[in-house]
């Protein structure tokens, strides 16, 4: 039998890698993608190539795209500090369609290999502010992009998929560890030094320690 | 009264020549931009550049993105030959999910920018192989960016004109004519050389003469 591909988006993070890992636990061999933005550190980029090499996946893709030069995010523009706590709404760390610019360039990557699933680490619980992040965008992409290209039309379903969108961080957690997932490699900080070690301070640095706190998991985060 | 602004993809060409045309025309302000994504010639882009200038656009933006690193396509691979004419289906000049891509990166400006209407130049007549020309495409596409983004979310819809997108080459041409579009400083053919001349044989030259003769219209393509 002719194993399935997928390409799975990888950006280095908790989400992303146990993505990666339950793509592989479900007999995927995969094509990776991280995707150099902008961003204000690079370490979760030297991370994803560590994880995507640890899976030994099919390839792994570095994509240069310079989302800031649109400005209009603190994850891309140095003018805007990185807040240290929510403020209610859709957080300034937002980056202006973001999942929309990346699942365009896996879709296109995808067709390419003629691939048809694609995995991306999305998750409506703790990051409920990012509107890319819902259920109904992803149903939404999905019809669209079977509409957009070759291989669609003519007969070979895309299936985006997100197998994360409903789990809180500890049950992603729970989930990771039991397929062996060492999270010690994982960067999630919006401000990482260049080692990798997180902040403890942003968004994405709390939810992540909440996660391991409401999980009962030791935290092998690095922190700076 | 504060006046209408718009995105407006403009590769240099024909169709999104004409469509700026249009949008300027209807009282939008405009903001435009092309995609260095890795096509065989620049003649377009120094075109789009100097076309922007002349409709005295409020920024034009050139967006470098490697979609050549896919491979795939004779317009960004110099391994595979632009063939002379259609073979029937979808053509092999078909950019893997370029409109998808393309759109995606208008929308993240759009959204930066506070702007709610992008134009682009496609078209289902002429070009019928391309996927991502087609009505249902666009439909859908449209959908999903309200979905996407921050601004649609909050109540400012997001509206994707396609005003070329049901009209023939002739009726393009004919509707530009009468707006005054200079066609001598568009390129559409797919291998221009660095003057920007004409292949004459590829099959967006061969649409683009038809056009001209169909419309009873002078070609003022330059020609190699």
């Amino acid at each position: 039998m002719k194993k399935k591909k997928a390409v799975v988006l990888l950006s280095g993070g908790l989400d992303s890698t146990t993505v990666l890992a339950l793509a592989s636990s479900e007999g995927y061999s995969c094509y990776t993608m991280s995707f150099d933005y902008g961003q204000r550190h690079r370490a979760e980029l030297q991370q994803a190539q560590k994880i995507a090499a640890s899976y030994a996946v099919l390839e792994h893709k570095v994509f240069s795209i310079d989302l800031g030069i649109f400005g209009g995010s603190a994850l891309t523009d140095n003018s805007i500090d990185v807040p240290e706590s929510m403020a209610g709404g859709i957080p300034i760390t937002y980056v202006p369609a973001r999942n929309t610019v990346f699942l365009s360039l896996a879709l296109a990557w995808a067709e390419v290999l003629g691939v048809s699933d694609i995995f991306i680490g999305v998750n409506a619980v703790d990051y409920s502010g990012y509107p890319d992040c819902r259920p109904e965008y992803i149903d939404a992409y999905e019809k669209m992009a079977n509409l957009a290209i070759k291989s669609a039309v003519e007969g070979v379903k895309i299936t985006i998929h997100t197998p994360l969108i409903s789990l809180s961080k500890a049950e992603i957690l729970h989930k990771g560890v039991s397929m062996g997932v060492d999270y010690g490699q994982t960067v999630s900080c919006y401000q990482a030094n260049e080692d990798g070690a997180a902040c403890g301070k942003c968004d994405s640095c709390r939810f992540r320690r909440q996660g391991f706190v409401d999980a009962g998991i030791n935290d092998v985060t690095r922190y700076q």
